[in-house]
């Protein structure tokens, strides 16, 4: 039998780059657009309560966000929302498609370390066209042997990749900002995490982090990954 | 070496189940919502455009379909739609997301029946949690060894496919309603293609069917299907 390759997989939005920050600018301009109407707070609950109703139609990504953003509009206003104010929330989603991709700090300096030593695996939720766009402008599709886009990163989605993958849990550290997303499920069927938190967690990813001396680690900037990947050993 | 395992592909939607027909059903509704603006003609025609201008932003997909509709309300109607109306194509949408799949005559047979001999394979595209809810509803899912969701059908996906899953083309159909998506990139990689036209195809999959005797079949139900595999050989 041939040893484990040890393996470290990378959450992207708002690990390898900037995503939260896109979608609070559009938050900004979203509350401007209804202050007429509502003040930010109510228009921020509303909103959430409305994505939350549809995330299992719409799932995860902009174009739900977009949907979601129009319905929330329409019943704040009691339909006296103007058909130009929808056209500035449509304008908002396709801005936020076509925007950039941010790299954060650190990030592409550990890729490329890791690359050389490890095998790299991409994990990341959303909407799919939106995520190879994404993952195409960060110029690093090429350091990681595979990339998974899923509709949920949940125990059931990372065994099937730990499967199709031919990982070993023990020989796996997944490197993400959410605890319920990129950390919970891995360390539930036996690897290890890396916990980076971003500057803003949207609602419905908060988790509290557990315990789990030896397989859960944090950093606060990926420029801390390799020495952590070290230390955890593969 | 091993002898190559010949492959069976299918496309879902319009193939496996139906899907235009509910486009249509919600076309009649959408021009009806529209008609004291516009006939159903120039409707059509605008909202035609508006999605293919948003294609490579919004790919392929009932989110982007109903994100294209929305403007093309707007745009048609000077602004005067009424929010209400606007709220109606939102649920014309969710409707569609949440439709039940309705299987095509003589699916579940054919691929009950080619599951025992062969590998069979699942290629579609569109929203990734949209495409795995009707994978999941047909209750064919387990039929299939693999199913690749992709955001384009051309010869760099099947490509792709083909290397990850150690298919070799000359022992690969690909059964398919859409000659530009399911036929003409699998032909050109050297594999077979079964052409089975659903009764309407959508503009943007229009294509001729090019001349590739011995390679190229086509079936006007699925219920033919085991008949020409079997004359295809593998």
């Amino acid at each position: 039998m041939t040893p484990p390759v040890p393996t470290i997989g990378f959450d992207a939005d708002d690990t390898l780059w900037h995503n939260e920050n896109i979608f609070e600018q559009v938050h900004e301009r979203y509350f401007a657009l209804l202050a007429r109407y509502h003040d930010a707070a109510t228009v921020e609950k509303a909103l959430f309560a409305t994505e939350m109703r549809n995330l299992e139609l719409y799932g995860y990504g902009i174009k739900g966000y977009t949907l979601s953003a129009i319905e929330t509009a329409i019943a704040l206003t009691a339909g006296k929302i103007s058909p130009e104010e929808i056209s500035a929330v449509l304008s908002l989603g396709r801005e936020m498609l076509d925007h950039p991709v941010e790299l954060l700090e650190g990030a592409r300096e550990a890729v490329e370390h890791l690359a050389s030593r490890y095998r790299l695996i991409l994990i990341t939720k959303g909407d799919l066209r939106d995520q190879e766009r994404k993952i195409r402008k960060s110029g690093m599709a090429e350091r990681f042997f595979a990339t998974e886009i899923v509709s949920e990163k949940d125990t059931r989605t990372y065994g099937r990749i730990f499967t199709h993958h031919g990982i070993d849990p023990r020989h796996f550290l997944m490197v993400g900002n959410s605890v319920k997303s990129d950390i919970l499920p891995v360390l539930a069927l036996g690897g290890s995490g890396v916990h980076v938190p971003y500057r803003i967690t949207w609602g419905h990813e908060q988790a509290a982090l557990p315990d789990a001396a030896g397989r859960l680690f944090r950093a606060s900037s990926l420029a801390q990954l390799p020495e952590i990947v070290a230390q955890w050993g593969g």
